[in-house]
């Protein structure tokens, strides 16, 4: 078993100004002139971002290969070659105007542990493989975190690949043609048996920052539920159709959002209730719309009260249907995650081991950690961006928080791959 | 001056089903799947409808002229060749997904005046012009009746031609692109002194219906103020910001028309409110919305009234802006217009003289006559449409109303034409 002294060591080898340089170098993949990136999944710059990490990985002496949804492994091997391999990894794709860090910082930060491994000639017992997973923002192809749930087998890897982006190009055809500019790199089966996952990634949320620690120790991930909501009226002419004998669809939703509002309603805002998405039809100035579709996102971190507020969403938006006809249709219920106490247990051992101020915090955002929270004890690390700012090219983050995220996970890795 | 019995047996040379068959040919020009049209201004679909009409007009011998804004004109020459023309007409473009009979109808009522006229051999002492008005729906490029108000000199051409589409397009550029399409057409100067101008139309409402009459004496339009409200919040995660720390674009907008409903409340059912255009960004499921734009249209036949509740909508929008910045934009204010004592008694007159059932009535929808009322003595025939459904694929009419508003029509132009 790793001592503690041997862990602590392995910390202190992270370099903040390489790990800081990786991510410049990353980011000039897919650079957007607004300073962030867009590398959505199985893009050429996805691609390229994937062989930058291999040409990375072949300096170290360190073996890549891929499996057929895409996910790149990094592999540093232990002593016990049979052993289920300690797994840390992320995500290289981004929304179409990301940041320089959403996923990227979780690999580059796994990958500033396996060189300061490498760099400290330090033997694990089990072999620790560095992930990139595909398609974990979903904004290209859905659903989000497509390269974890395949690796889960928690839907069918041919169902995946048949999703189509918005020109109807399916996730396969894509994922072909950006794994042909990586013909070299060895093929493996879809899936294997993990011994413990830890993800680092940046908070996407303002509780770091405004409490001014460096380390998040995540305890889960909070529930999500996706409905979708369509309001069909009546087209009519705003001029001459009398209010009342109107079927107004907009105002029906206005009518409904307004009273969900009073639902959701809570004094701790810990409910997270989003309308992005409302589509009008026809959406002209002159005419009474006949359609509206809208989506609702609703968070929170018990099941419970996720499901009791789901519940509420059909009979209110039927009582405010206002003589038209409304379908409330569930898209997705995600529930929540709790990771590993084991896990949690050692991500706050090693940030107080290291000095590092902590706090206790849920992911409000889905990563891949809490699918694979389903097949292996799983855990988080959060590191603090800059106004909480994230999906967005503006997103950013302090070196030295970032190095400090990854050596709590140095610390922690080895202490996983020596048990 | 014209007898009356040569202007009744004009009314009776009107052909309900030559008219008819107009009507179907025209709704060929940009037709749904739903069973009505979609000829927005200045499209393909639009230049295809002035064609055929310049055809039919070629047929009869009558020469076609357009002018800067892409008004069409049919002329038929008077026995006085400097006499200020009587002009009929109304408009060919629809709304996105618009019914058959709004503005065709006006436009080929007025078509078949001029073929019963030719067929008739009548000679009148005036010209009489038929008119097709650009852009009256203003769906597509902001503001309606461009080209009428264009005509009258209501506001600058320059100003109008760089109305901008939800694309990006000016109705300049679109306008060039129809009117390629019309080489061969001459071309004449904006706007020209007119003896009076008499339109024929749907009332796209329900009162001619219900009351069972075929004709309605227009006496009136009511007023229209049109505003455009901008809503900018800001964008982010909908899993991770705390409702409290956001600003939420859709909410706050939510939220202004859901007052904006209140104040608009009427007992009478009068105030026509409507809320057409919606749009939202970026529009993603999983991002709380940064920019609303809506539109209102509020209309009114009491200009003090329009005013009262105008003046509210910007204070209400900045009340409910919840951190939002709100724009609030009066795009149009068109007052109620009266059209002029002698059209009103001589469409009266000639419903009588025909032995057609007829009513009073005021407009509820805005139409090219309000903008002519202001330059020349102005009046609307309207002729009923099931269910008073209007701006819908399944607008519909009845021949033999349609063809008993077209001998009022015929009639009044005869009369007018002569003195």
């Amino acid at each position: 078993m790793a001592g503690e002294r041997e862990a602590a060591a392995l910390a202190a080898a992270i370099d903040e100004a390489r790990l800081w340089q990786r991510h410049l170098d990353m980011a000039r993949l897919g650079a957007t002139p607004g300073g962030g990136v867009n590398r959505q999944a199985f893009s050429p710059a996805d691609g390229e971002a994937r062989r930058l990490l291999i040409r990375w990985a072949q300096e170290l002496g360190l073996a890549a290969s891929l499996d057929p949804i895409g996910n790149l492994f990094i592999r540093r091997p232990g002593r016990e070659p049979q052993a289920e391999p300690v797994l840390t990894g992320s995500h290289l794709d981004s929304q179409p105007t990301g940041g320089k860090f959403d996923g990227a910082y979780g690999v580059l930060a796994g990958f500033e542990v396996l060189e300061a491994m490498q760099r400290c000639g330090m033997e694990t017992r089990r072999p620790v493989e560095l992930v990139v997973w595909s398609n974990e923002e979903g904004s290209r192809f859905q659903p989000a975190c497509m390269g974890s749930v395949a690796f889960i087998g928690a839907r069918p890897l041919a169902e995946l690949l048949a999703a189509r982006d918005w020109e109807g190009m399916t996730a396969g055809e894509a994922l072909e043609a950006m794994l042909a500019t990586l013909a070299e790199v060895p093929r493996r089966p879809l899936g294997f048996p993990v011994a413990a996952y830890l993800e680092a990634h940046i908070e996407q949320g303002p509780l770091l920052e405004a409490a001014g620690v460096p380390i998040g120790v995540v305890t889960g991930v909070q529930g999500l539920h996706r409905y979708l909501v369509e309001v069909v009226g009546e087209a009519a002419h705003a001029g001459t159709t009398p209010l009342r004998q109107r079927k107004d669809a907009l105002k029906a939703a206005v009518s409904m959002i307004h009273a969900l509002e009073g639902v959701m309603a809570d004094a701790t805002d810990t409910v997270r209730f989003t309308v992005g998405r409302f589509d009008v039809a026809p959406g002209s100035p002159n005419v009474v719309p006949s359609r509206v579709r809208f989506t609702i996102d609703l968070r929170h971190p018990e099941a419970e009260v996720l499901a009791r507020l789901g519940g509420q969403i059909g009979p209110l938006c039927q009582a405010h249907a206002r003589g038209c006809a409304v379908t409330v249709t569930r898209l997705s219920a995600v529930p929540p995650t709790r990771f590993h106490p084991r896990i949690v247990s050692l991500v706050r051992h090693w940030a107080t081991a290291l000095g590092l101020p902590h706090r206790e915090l849920l992911s409000g955002a889905g990563h891949d950690a809490m699918h694979l929270a389903a097949v292996c004890p799983a855990g988080m690390i959060f590191v603090p961006c800059a106004g909480g700012i994230s999906h967005n090219e503006a997103e950013s983050a302090r070196p030295a928080d970032l190095a400090a995220g990854a050596r709590v996970l140095a610390a922690c890795l080895a202490e996983l791959a020596a048990t």
